[in-house]
């Protein structure tokens, strides 16, 4: 699941973000985890992200990869949602929050989750589902 | 690369930690992995942590998973030793560090290393192994 | 009106909240106050819930009780919403937020409002009806 | 139960709090809730309203409505009278706090009392009621 | 493109916003730049705003005259948005944000914009699009 | 009037409050002041000095010259007992308050108050009758 | 010397502060210490304790063991009052303060007592005596 | 009105303030407004500015155009300067100042100011032109 | 001696500081205490300000009445000028500055003077004066 | 046990620490508590403290009497090391911290130790033992 | 150069900047480097020492050994003006300023220079030569 | 004396410390200095630092050139070891630490140091040497 701004992946900033396209990527990990089924869902509004928790949440899946985007810092009530049900979610940054802003280095909604994974590039998604699927 | 207590990893509050003895954990990750040599350094002391850094950071090794315990959130030797050596450090954690104190949230060595992993036990270490080797 | 996750009253955190079905407890209120015509508009969305204070702000209704949720300590734009209009609106939390985290204890939109209730439990909601209708 | 300069209500500052007497406003409360016993009072002396607590939180009250006055965004001692009884206390002010100086808005004591209700005048008082009667 | 609460202008707190109507507005700014080509969109969700910047920034214009409201005070979500597109942003208040609240003085999304105007009314529009058109 | 520990005034700390007996000085003043008949109250109680103050408030004399002590620098219901009354006040301490420890650098009361007068010994007394006699 | 709300002793939360009666308890110091005269004071009110330190400082007593209770981290006044009495002052706290919340891990008077014992229970009493006769 | 290190313009950090010398600047915003006449001043001095503020402000002119460089961000005397006259004052700066170091984000004049421009680089000047023309 | 400012006293803003001149002031002092010889000295420059502390505190006068303006919240200089010279010097204000902003309720000078006069408008520097000679 | 520069005790600032030689101090300790087996241990080294605290924490003594020196203030690592044993730990300070520098006066492992005794100089390790034997 | 009250050196607070006079103290320096010409510059204008590093910084000396006094805390101006020049300044002061108050331990300047000395009383501007010259 | 990751100047972050290998620096440095004696310690051990100080202080040495390292920042335990010995220290950092991050820019052992001397790459050594031999 991503946040806002993270439709342009492969477009925006990429010296920081790199240039593949994320369709692509999530292919890729489709191919390399044939045993798992990967939905995927973007969207920039908070309360779009809060709705989709909730119904991923209530028995639909058995995980969810969250890069939440900016709402990482600032979103209490993403936070809620995510502590609203009982699916493990886990956090996702592609680059290394902690070289960025200091307004970037504070989740918000880390306390809710099961776990962190930042810096990997768009790998963080493939080294967060190894943490779920263990 | 372990820091300071987690000698007593499987003896000290375990419900936290668990209570699995890290050796037998590092022969299944070896097992797991066997394409990856795996060593193995611990110690209570900041300054030898960094001796070893320095040590396999110099050419000696492909990647360091690094759980600086307690030091973690105040050693900027750590940090400035890590951004020394051109070896990537991964900093992980076993519990999830923003479910804890206040001053267990903020990793001083994070922004020196390449990636950060917390929050899924002992298999924060794999996942770790999973960011190096891509 | 309700804001974010409060769709999941009776189901999430029960022990916090209560297992009471909010729709049940509408119901037991219009039968106490059958005076008063009493709507609801549940959103997680920021923005819809700026929609309706807007809507409803201007002549629409009497009074609104309001349960912004997680927006409660973020949200200057409902704040705005608030004061744009000149309905008046009562703050209202179904737990005591002085006794939850140090972010829940700040509100953004008290200072709009024109009262706050807070800890009766679902009973916040007529208690603040009590102060709305004098 | 009032605390610090609330002696002086109806001659002081009436813009803010209102001109009413407030002798002739716990007539119309007792009034308006014959079923309930309200007794009344109040005190500049910290000390002198801690030891009231004790007393009425011994056993004496079913429930106490305390206008801590100044003392509320002070009083640590008040705070702990409130959690060494077991009467539910219910905080009131008559102005909304949060349409005041920074530090009026910060209340010590609303972690240990049951709800807060706040700004509707004097009316505060009788909404809080409702929320000890249920 | 205006942000929460700004469908109200002309209407709400007129003793800061002025009364007159922005469409009106709007039709006068058309008029004295007949060379320019305006169009205008506003709402009151964040992720709406975000969605039309992609939009509006992926060369479908020459510039963005921004008035992010109450958002601008805190969305890193449409800072990065600005951030994303190569279009240039002028973020413009009507009031003068410096003589308000203290959490209006600090701008979020100001880092990512190329300028700021603010305090001139409704005329800061206009002052806006000179420094766009230079 | 005078708050808490000033009692031992001549006693305490000689090196930074002289060793003159506080009624002799008292009764210098009053021979230098014939036409200023001067009362005087000392308590170590906060309350009692709220009690005093609404007494001289109201109607009582002409101004209060207050040394609260220790309690300038955290008593907000003080602070709320001057703005209460009518009588001008006039906040003095005998030693200067900016030379000492940071906690009495702060005075909670001194907004309430017409004017402040500090460092000049016993003689800020005499210096805040001048400024209230003009 | 005891402040605010240790007259509910035995009473109050007793998880924290146990069950044992502060009468029994002071009998049995009186046993183990018979060369000791050892006077007891409790006092809800601020001043009250004031009044005693000044009482007890001028000759009376060799030292003072003081449970401030509430007021130890709010308390100028004490900590004046300690300051202007030469008999030794032993600050006490039945509980570890420093595993309680924030607030309560700041003394104001410490900076003024010869020293501090904290976390053995009422036992804190009598180790705080050995202190004081060596 | 140019504030300190102004006068180097053109010749310092030009990557930040452009190349163009400021004579050569004021020559074509006079030939682009004829009928408006612009005088220039420039010193180091606070004491100086304000001084020229003082003459200004008394009825020599209709509009100032102040950037005071680095005392923008800490004069409060300044501020008070611009307080004191009635001429309309608008702040301005040649780079976008949020994109600097945190200390040049805060501008203590800009709450005495009509407007603020910032971030057009010279052209700010113009900018500030047109909002205080209309 | 008057600060930033000070100047247009009975000028600007007359709500605060009052119409009277301020030479026919300072004449209605001469005359009252015919026995001191009143020197005056403004200038809007720090710098200047130290060069009259230095002057005149070599030995030309017994005390300094110092009206620092702006420049008493924000100069380390001139506390240091105040401190190398042996003069006693008072610091004065004409409004109360504890009921205006925030910045201006922190005296950076306050420290080295001997005593600060605060709030009795222009008849602070009278009160000063009483202070100076006894 | 003793943290770092004590060592040095009765060499080293014998106006704050004494001139007593730890080790004579020691005998006296032994002499007069001859059923307690008292051990000794002192180190420079943070790591070796944890070692130490690791050892003695595992079922080889009933008690630790701990002073950190300047690691009372920032070790996290020591706190854990303590929180991981079961053995009780005592904090010790020869001098009354309170009195002395503000980074002193917070202590990091106090929140994991069973009590805390500051200020009776070298008597403090007496103390202490009474708190532990009871 | 030397910034506020540096004109009063040996006169000044002798206990800690020594009681040598300037001037035979440059003397010394001149005897003992005499391939180095040194020219001295002092004033307590902020902008007057903003002009002199103008002028010394285009082309016409190799270094600026500058004292900046009490400046260096507060001055945005003096580091702006540093930045501007291409000779290399070194800040110098006799004291050791980290022994000193809180607010004299912050530099302004010193990001802006090639590197700082302190502490060395006047020696330091030797010891600052040194580093110059190499 | 040198502390953590010291060890690898020369080879590590040239671009911030050079590529010039310390020991051949410390040999120019011998030549340059005959008359003066110079040892050498480095270790990445806060203790082993300590250690040395205490050795080289008491008696061994007439001065000590100290490069903390990131021991700099938060070693309070090496600041009692300065303060604890004669021996004067001068602190060195070889980059001007005042560019480089806010948590380099904050010294804990300055404080205990007789000066400081920063921001003159290696030579700051030789620099340090000039202000201990006078």
């Amino acid at each position: 699941m991503n946040g806002p701004n993270l439709n342009l992946l492969g477009q925006r900033e990429t010296e920081i973000y790199g240039n593949l396209d994320f369709k692509t990527y999530l292919d890729s990990l489709r191919e390399r985890y044939p045993e798992v089924r990967i939905d995927f869902f973007q969207s920039n509004m908070e309360g779009a992200l809060i709705d989709k928790i909730h119904e991923a949440g209530f028995g639909k899946c058995d995980g969810i990869v969250l890069n939440a985007g900016a709402y990482t810092h600032t979103s209490i009530a993403i936070m809620d949602a995510i502590k609203a049900v009982s699916t493990p979610v886990v956090e996702v940054h592609i680059s290394n929050i902690y070289q960025r802003e200091e307004f970037r280095q504070r989740s918000m909604i880390a306390r809710a989750c099961k776990g962190v994974v930042t810096g990997f590039g768009l790998d963080s998604y493939r080294v967060a589902i190894e943490g779920l699927i263990g």
